[in-house]
């Protein structure tokens, strides 16, 4: 003798109506090329302000045009990926900012409030659809690891503009590169962190990172780097 | 009316005798190429044990041949110095491991002692010349700085096998990476050291380095990165 199912819950229509409305986000993740070099220069910038460092950076949108996406394949040099938001869908064939080598990633998320973007102007997409902004990069170029002789990649930039922080944008950023890591069959994904920084130390160890503490980094740059041009290989420096 | 200059001075011949006899080491440092791997795979895991992390060294020569070395152009992806010994002069007009992106480097070390190398069979040149054997490496590779719009160089690996250490062999890889890196018109050489290891502190600051101490490397890799294979870019992870 079977029990009567008990009724499935309902919830009551009033309730309903203190639920918050959802504001759609529709997202996508595209490599970049020559012709977002104007936007991924303004975000360097921004992220110079943004870690105190302005008077170190020295990028101009000449500079970042002669050393980035010079090379036909992405993925074997210095590769950016850009994350594009629009308030209407992308179309689902477009072929807009599609590159053999990487399938865009859309994800919609469903925001409490709408974006508020002043900036939203500086940062249109460079592919000219209409409403599609520019809401953030991840730069990253492969490195090598000897123990597993395997290639991997590293990150040097990840940055979400302002408008757009606290909304998982970085975390697609970061995972659309390990995944990427994974496809092409290479052993891992490294970039540093500040170790003040806490907030994004707890950010990247619950994205499954591990943070080596024991680890330096040494950089050899400007007049001591440069001092070693004149180092000939027969007179070379004092030996140590 | 001129003095009359002082007589130079000279050596008493006795001294001369207790002058420590000099025994003349030639090297020479040239780009590796697919016929070194199995040296470089030696010499990887002599560092792996050298460092006691032998169970994270998984690197085979047949895993190494196929990620090394596979591009035609040297420093625009990994990128293996050999640094070579031998007792006897290098012929002057050798084209052995010449390569048209990089002229070999060549220097003489005057040692109080000769080498003493129990392992030099199996370290013989992949060039076949006479007495030519392989006292290390250093491997690196093009990084990227967003704040200089430069690439720089990242060196993975710097190493030199027993016998041959303290006579300034790592010192000479290290400045022809440097040296290469200007030639380049690249803005930073950058590596890590572990922070308790207070002599390559010592060295690398020497060199001219400065040690970031702020700084931490993370690394996502193992079950951790292979968890993004399934994360999709419509379901992914959950947001933070």
């Amino acid at each position: 003798m079977a029990a009567a199912a008990p009724p499935p819950p309902t919830v009551p229509a009033e309730l309903n109506m203190d639920l918050p409305t959802s504001y759609p986000l529709f997202t996508r993740i595209r490599l970049a090329a020559k012709p977002d070099v104007p936007v991924i220069h303004k975000m360097i910038h921004q992220m110079a302000v943004f870690e105190r460092l302005s008077d170190q950076c020295s990028a101009t949108e000449p500079s970042l045009a002669a050393t980035l996406f010079s090379k036909n394949n992405p993925f074997e040099s210095f590769t950016v990926f850009l994350i594009e938001a629009s308030t209407t869908p992308f179309p689902s064939s477009s072929s807009t900012g599609v590159n053999h080598k990487f399938i865009p990633i859309h994800k919609t998320l469903n925001l409490d409030l709408p974006i508020s973007d002043p900036e939203s102007e500086k940062f249109t997409s460079s592919t000219m659809e209409d409403d599609v902004i520019v809401a953030g990069f991840v730069l990253f170029f492969p490195n090598y690891s000897t123990f597993l002789a395997k290639p991997g990649f590293y990150i040097e930039d990840l940055f979400v503009r302002e408008s757009y922080r606290r909304k998982g944008l970085g975390k697609m950023l970061l995972s659309a590169v390990a995944k990427q890591a994974v496809a092409m069959g290479y052993g891992r994904v490294e970039w540093v962190v500040l170790d003040w920084n806490v907030n994004a130390i707890k950010f990247y160890e619950q994205m499954g990172a591990d943070v080596m503490q024991e680890w330096r980094v040494c950089r050899l740059t400007g007049d001591a780097l440069q001092g070693y041009a004149t180092a000939s290989g027969t007179d070379g420096l004092d030996l140590i």
